[in-house]
């Protein structure tokens, strides 16, 4: 049987990175049709203080390999933040999906029960089983940045449906 | 050991219901000190051919019901759909809430090989099993309400934070 923190974890990230690497594409081509700059989108953020829409896209394939390394028990790959243009995000994603591609499922075995740090060292460090990291803090963190990436596109005008959303499931 | 199905959507929907419960207060105390009527939020919407607050609220508290009703095999509990003040949206989430808390782990034995139909008898149905509704289906379309119901607060002024979309975990 599969682990479960395997398959609760690399597949979903696996179908929602792609829903975003569609996602971008077609805001792209959206910028391009109607003669407006990619970096209005790329900059666009829904209210002042949360992040823009490069930020949004890095931080979720962020979590997207965080999770998978350290439940799988591996390090997680550093990357910088330097993404500035839809390709650099289309690459940003490539290299993740490369990543979470990498892992095999038996490297999730016992991954339930391996001791996950949030912020270690700092006033606010937490200790989690990877059960309850990727159920009640991975998930909701990646869900959310996927989301608002979809959210801040479609508040700007980009035609894009649920069904862009989902992914292939 | 409690099965994968049952801990993998009970607790997410209540941590993540939870969040909504404060992030509702929240606006609703905007409100009041802004001395801004609450329609104006209840209605609100990040574009006009997305849902507004109300229906986002309504459709995240469906799938918590819905997806887990499905996985534990028991009948999904119809709700109407006439909310119309903060107030109203309360009594849902805490009827959902309670019906979800009413489930126990043991219905959901087996529930990752139920074959669950969505939109049956139309042209788009689509037959899976339990694991790939919840992982690939459900999961996804939950915080992709619950996410867009916090995004639509944040764009119209609310305070939140990342914190409040976390709910307790």
């Amino acid at each position: 049987m599969t682990s479960p923190m395997y398959s609760t974890s690399v597949p979903v990230f696996k179908q929602m990175l792609g829903s975003l690497q569609v996602i971008l594409q077609k805001a792209q081509a959206h910028a391009a049709e109607k003669k407006v700059e990619d970096q209005v989108f790329l900059q666009a953020r829904l209210t002042p203080d949360m992040f823009n829409l490069i930020r949004q896209v890095q931080i979720a394939a962020d979590f997207a390999k965080g999770i998978s390394a350290r439940l799988a028990g591996v390090d997680v790959p550093e990357y910088q933040d330097t993404e500035a243009t839809f390709e650099d995000l289309q690459a940003r994603l490539a290299k993740t999906l490369e990543f979470i591609n990498s892992l095999n499922a038996a490297q999730f075995e016992g991954g339930e029960n391996r001791e996950i740090i949030l912020r270690p060292g700092t006033p606010k460090e937490k200790k989690l089983t990877g059960n309850a990291y990727l159920l009640g803090y991975g998930l909701p963190q990646f869900f959310f940045h996927v989301t608002t990436t979809y959210a801040i596109l479609r508040h700007h005008g980009v035609e894009l449906g649920k069904r862009d959303y989902m992914g292939v499931y």
